[in-house]
């Protein structure tokens, strides 16, 4: 954090409900990568929202739920801010996976035919792979995989090689997910738009990570979910150039989404309400608005120098172990992964459990990456605003014990 | 309620934070066909969910995660039980509105084809229209819409005569979200299937005010939200026939519903998994399973009884005003449509809002409805498990101070 003070009190566990372990002890929580911990203020305004405050929205002729409305309309705002974008441009999906299916089912179908390429890389989580996939066996596109580089980034000189006009779409996560390493996200616009490809960035694990900026990036979709930012599950958010969001036609029917219904003829909202059938997520929607202005708060420079501190840091106590094998880059934003020789990483998280440490291993939905990596899977520790260097020394301290049971 | 202490218990407002007024005193909330308010169980639960208990689901090798896991897993249990199904044929989905077009892109896409036709009615709610026509753009089928009795039913003697073999798919409300008109579902799942059509009932009003049992209905698909069912907003859930739902293909991609994930071919999870693309709405899903058990234990058989009470007094009532038209039947489930001469439906609601009174004024997203009704929009009372009849005088004596106002 910028100062010590507000480190202090962004750490205290009254703060953060989900931190306390059964105990009553600090939970050495390093998962965030999967889904962050919820602040407290975002919590009070989940329970105020379905409770005190509970209507529905755009509907209600009463004063409730107008004041639901102008609360769902504010949170609309708030998130679009977050990555500076318009709230005009900014649709509210199940999760940043439906985001992607919206844009690869809407503007996907109307706007790729055989013969079209669609380029993604090798680190893609699997969130941005299928879309695709399904789309392919519907319509004859091929799609490309940009390999990555030896310390793990997504190879953007190799993708300017393999880059064609042929390409329609470029679609790259802007952080891996198994690894943090961060795309160089300017290049890959100017790239994508060098050829008239459109390019969706995969922004899950950039938005609770880094300053993101959708504007000064030029990029023509962002995709991110609520609950990795510290918001609610069940939400999340697809952000488009207006006039490629006005341009797509509806993906799900319902209600909300129309201008007018009949059998003869049904036309449409405009966008974003176009896009969001049926009564939305009302209470994710005010505490997914919540988490942005939460973190905007903190601000993302320092929440990301406070991440990148604990990177080092981590990656230099685990680099002195022998066994470990560490992936990734030396600058990765807040998510480190590791395998150690002759551990399997289940073992390694199940005896990190008893230790009151909660690390990820498995595929992390990334199983062609795990291919390029030559392993089934990998231990990943991942930090948040409210990680600690107790945190670092907690994992040390498990990896230790877990060597000296598998000496 | 069965018994007048039950009825006490479950009309308290500390159990209900929604139904207080920023004046500390009852609102009189009659529109609970929109959305219901939740009670306090649910709302605990969910902030437990959020807090205490956060963790992700599926994945983690921690024991927080595996607890969550089973809590995710037994509220897919308890919401199919709720309506007589097994847990494996439960797919979680974004609401009621997700669960339809689902329906629609997925099996729709695969089973209907140019020429083949689809039954729908003119009371259905938008959602249950759209998503067919948006399936209708793409193939060329056919919708036929079934008219309505004299009182607001659907007319199944009607639809008797229109469904032909070239029916595919009849899909229907099980309960009017204007007229609150019961459909003889027995009977429609009987017609349909005589023509070899599958059916899918629209169970948004109807879990929450009828006893259902899909086993017995012998219908092949059910959808509907918790949000109407006292639970959580931005979930809901589509019930299908096993043999149906494991021959469906994947309609969003990405984690979780896959089996293997690689460049050249990929595979998929089984149902209900396959249908459950990305991190779900795992806060959301618990306090689903919560509402669930809250509604069973007080019992449908009793809610009905109580909201039919309800029903009869305020027909009765409002029938006594010679410029009051009461829309739909007599034993409708919970909901009282109507419309005062020279008074718009929107004015009526406003006035009763100075009232502490909220009732819906509007199309109900259900314009072809209204349009068979020969009115803009009705003004809509609805009621819930804690409704009484302090609701219905205040609602009598807002409509009076209208009238002396427009008098």
């Amino acid at each position: 954090m910028a100062a010590a003070t507000s480190a202090a009190t962004l750490t205290r566990l009254d703060q953060w409900p989900g931190l306390v372990n059964a105990d009553g002890q600090r939970w050495h929580y390093l998962d965030s990568a999967a889904t962050a911990q919820k602040p407290k203020v975002v919590i009070d305004a989940v329970t105020r929202a379905l409770g005190a405050d509970y209507a529905t929205v755009h509907r209600g002729v009463y004063t409730r739920s107008a004041e639901m409305t102008l609360g769902y309309e504010a949170a609309r705002r708030r998130v679009a801010a977050l990555i500076g974008g318009a709230e005009h441009e900014l649709v509210f999906t199940r999760g940043a996976t439906e985001a992607i299916n919206l844009v690869a089912q809407s503007w996907g179908l109307a706007n790729l035919k055989h013969g079209d390429r669609v380029l993604l890389s090798q680190l893609e989580h699997h969130s941005n792979i299928v879309p695709w996939q399904l789309i392919q066996d519907r319509t004859g596109i091929a799609i490309d995989v940009c390999p990555l580089t030896e310390d793990g980034r997504i190879d953007l000189d190799a993708a300017e090689r393999i880059l064609t006009p042929a390409h329609k779409l470029v679609a790259l996560a802007h952080v891996s997910n198994v690894l943090g390493s961060v795309l160089d996200a300017k290049r890959a616009v100017a790239l994508a738009h060098g050829v008239g490809a459109k390019i969706l960035l995969d922004g899950c694990q950039a938005v609770a990570r880094l300053p993101v900026d959708v504007a000064s990036l030029g990029c023509d979709f962002y995709a991110f979910s609520a609950h990795k930012l510290y918001g609610p599950t069940g939400i999340g958010a697809l952000w488009a150039k207006a006039e490629i969001l006005d341009g797509m036609q509806p993906w799900q029917g319902g209600g909300s989404m129309i201008d007018r219904v009949s059998f003869e003829r049904t036309t449409w909202a405009p966008a974003p309400q176009r896009f969001e059938a049926g009564t939305p997520a009302i209470v994710e929607a005010i505490g997914f608005g919540v988490a942005a202005e939460f973190v905007a708060g903190i601000g993302l420079e320092s929440i990301h120098a406070h991440e990148a501190a604990l990177v080092r840091q981590a990656r230099a106590e685990l680099g002195r172990f022998n066994s470990v094998r560490l992936f990734g880059p030396d600058d990765s934003a807040g998510i480190v992964s590791f395998a150690i020789d002759g551990v399997h990483p289940h073992d390694l998280g199940t005896i990190l459990d008893e230790e009151n440490v909660a690390i990820r291993a498995g595929h992390h939905c990334a199983q062609p990456l795990m291919e390029h990596l030559g392993v089934p899977a990998t231990a990943r520790a991942s930090f948040g605003i409210y990680s600690d260097e107790s945190d670092i020394a907690a994992l040390v301290r498990g990896i230790e014990r877990t060597m000296r049971i598998f000496g």
